[in-house]
């Protein structure tokens, strides 16, 4: 993609909607979404016979429109998709998404070449398209959705994903955890603009930090090989490969036309290049937490605070698992912390028991962080407690945030399920990126993940400065 | 344990509590709890220079008492205990629970050599011990809970754990899911009363219909092994075992003083004898709700109903990927599905996908669903979907209880993270029996769990009454 086909996809100065119903139908929420964000440039709707729609003025044709069209949305049925094309191409506009769905995931030959016939269509009427049967575009920085009620807040986090649903459904899930997006592509069948290149802009775009992707299939494994070997050490990509069983396979074709590959040769390039490989929506969001708010300095040596006795073993065994060291405590830390916590029902070792009576005396937690951030030894604190009513639990959040702002190292909140799991108690500790898990064994592997691929990065950095 | 010591540890008609702080301190959650419940039988405090301690007057010591005392909880420091033990075998009491840390969990062998003098002391008084170092018990039917803000509904779930955070941890999140407990024992370090009996007593008591347990180790693997072999048939058990690791087996020693032992021990004895192992609290509460929920008679043929594509694929991934089948529609079924949803955007295989169009049209999932459970060649109905607000969604959870109420089948519902997940919108469908998930991912790998015990029970009932 060149400059200005991103340009057009990411912020577009001007959209063209063709096919918006009338009434509530699906089709609509892609208008609803512009207007929900307040999308400024200039927005067009095209309708034969409707003088206007919502209120909106209506143009019998992509070529009436008075002014440029630099992205066009189709929401036309299948039958008129070819009239449209060539309208777009008369029009000269930069992006088409193609909503429209009835193609590969059809199956059978005809449909694909119908997919063809659009690339060609595209290639000498000088426009990309994305899509068809996608969503198309997220991008809050230009209030572009394509569906209402999405998050209004930018960040640096890039999702790639085949499937439209997923991206609402796991955009809105990060929006509850403050993790935000700077741009979201839903790619259907990718008929012409596909992951490869998705990725490629990605990875070279300064203004995304973390890439995730969920993917069915792809019709070009070279050029995705490729594209890992000159970028994938740039940064972390999270991806959250589907289809990979029989059924699953059944299931991505019937989807969005795609083949889906074996698992084995997936992973292999998963490993080669270190690609965070994901097999569930939570995993995703925790790992994308995980790249997004930890500090990325860090040997992976946890200590573990816990008032909880429990919780700490099962947290002791999940360190180890997942590769990750447990702390030595220095002489000092160890001195400080018998100072500081009671002798009986608490232990000074790590996992660090602060007892039962922390739920009632926060500060044992509190003055334990603060030891430990100034152990040399340490690179992560990872903090399982709370107290006894909600109260105590906005000084614990509280007091978490003042020790957060005197380090570097990384602090791990664990809630546990059915415990201090508020979104309105919590939203402090996300506001101030300190990554909240509901399970120890949840952050360990998020955080070994992340970890896994720093070390892919440095040994191809170290690699790349060898080599000069 | 004879039927007097199972009587006196979930159903007391006395309980004496020794050593009640009378300010708020953590000893203080135990007279909490049983205020908080409404415990109605006789309730006794012991200490020695208060008078009253919260408006309930004090005896000076447990002899005092003047009328029977069943279970006595000493919350007493290290140093008073041998006195204490003596005056419950004064006493003549039934069962003793011994909050009281400081033993075999500091390590050295004087802390377990303390451990087996008061199992001798139980022995010639003629009582029992729970713990020492344990939250002792919960038992909503007797309104017994060690700490306040616990459920007060029963259920027929026993849960026995050492850590007692984990107790009211993990009750706490089921409650939230409408999933309650006949009893649960925090049993601490198991000087006495160990994971063995109290297997047994709850594979055999009839009202007990799920175990599940916290373990982080045990005394007496022969006595464990042998339970499993009488008992392990009856009812599932899943089990968290934790300290498998280096790391949890430190964490564990110093937490209840546990010989973890190794990993694969563990796991070819959860092999051999059926019992379901989890690894996290998530885990664990996803594979209860599943014992709890489903109806035990299928053979683990699941079809999938989704509007959102993605979603789709991966739980389809899922079933394979957890041992279960894709059911095949009947012929019947996709002919009725044909005339049911739009010809395009929708797939009438499985999974089903019902099309975006679903979420403002219910109807398209429900009139789906009352297809499918009369289609004999399924036994589980997943449904991803919800509407595009919570009044809609509100429809959708009565629609979905409406066709629950038609069919035996199992109908697990998914929800998807920050997707449909409020509390109050979803807790009409655990109120009617209906499991609900946050991913098919979780959702898959619980119902498989189920399935496999299931399986090894039949095996097992079958070669019993083969050989007889």
């Amino acid at each position: 993609m060149n400059q200005e086909t991103i340009q057009a996809l990411v912020n577009p100065g001007s959209i063209a909607l063709i096919g918006v119903p009338r009434g509530l139908k699906a089709g609509k929420v892609f208008l609803l979404g512009l207007l929900d964000l307040g999308y400024s440039g200039d927005l067009y709707l095209v309708h034969p016979s409707a003088e206007a729609i919502d209120g909106i003025k209506t143009h019998q044709s992509l070529t009436d429109i008075p002014g440029e069209v630099e992205m066009v949305i189709v929401l036309s049925p299948k039958e008129s998709i070819w009239e449209v094309l060539d309208a777009c191409a008369a029009k000269k506009v930069t992006v088409v998404v193609l909503y429209t769905s009835g193609f590969s995931e059809l199956g059978g030959g005809h449909d694909r070449r119908d997919e063809e016939r659009m690339r060609e269509i595209a290639r000498s009427g000088g426009f990309r398209i994305i899509g068809p049967n996608c969503m198309g575009i997220y991008s809050p920085g230009a209030s572009l959705a394509p569906f209402p009620m999405m998050p209004r807040v930018a960040g640096n986090i890039g999702f790639l994903t085949q499937s439209g649903s997923l991206m609402t459904l796991f955009i809105n899930a990060c929006a509850l955890k403050q993790l935000h997006f700077h741009s979201s592509i839903s790619y259907g069948n990718s008929c012409d603009i596909g992951l490869a290149e998705l990725l490629e802009w990605m990875y070279t775009d300064e203004q995304v930090g973390v890439i995730c992707s969920y993917t069915e299939g792809l019709e070009d494994p070279g050029a995705l090989h490729d594209v890992f070997k000159r970028h994938a050490w740039r940064k972390p990509l999270v991806m959250w490969k589907v289809g990979s069983t029989d059924a699953g396979g059944r299931a991505a074709a019937s989807h969005t036309g795609s083949l889906t590959g074996k698992a084995h040769l997936w992973d292999a390039l998963f490993r080669q290049f270190g690609i965070i490989s994901v097999s569930d929506i939570e995993e995703m969001l925790d790992t994308v937490m995980a790249c997004s708010r930890f500090s990325r300095s860090g040997r992976g040596r946890v200590v573990i605070i816990s008032g909880p006795g429990g919780p700490a073993v099962s947290a002791s065994d999940a360190v180890e698992r997942n590769g990750l060291e447990m702390a030595t405590l220095s002489e000092s830390s160890r001195k400080r912390l018998e100072n500081i916590l009671p002798p009986t029902g608490t232990s000074r070792g790590n996992p660090v028991d602060v007892g039962l009576g922390a739920s009632f005396e926060l500060g044992f937690y509190l003055d334990t962080l603060e030891v430990l951030i100034e152990d040399a030894g340490i690179d992560a604190l990872v903090i399982l407690g709370g107290g006894i009513s909600d109260d105590m639990n906005r000084t614990y959040v509280d007091g978490l945030i003042r020790v957060k702002e005197k380090t570097t190292k990384d602090l791990i909140v664990v809630t546990y399920p059915g415990f201090m799991q508020r979104d309105e108690i919590l939203a402090p500790l996300h506001a101030h990126g300190i990554p909240v898990y509901s399970t120890p064994e949840r952050a360990m592997k998020a955080y070994a993940r992340l970890l896994r691929f720093e070390r892919f990065q440095e040994g191809r950095i170290s690699a790349v400065s060898c080599s000069r």
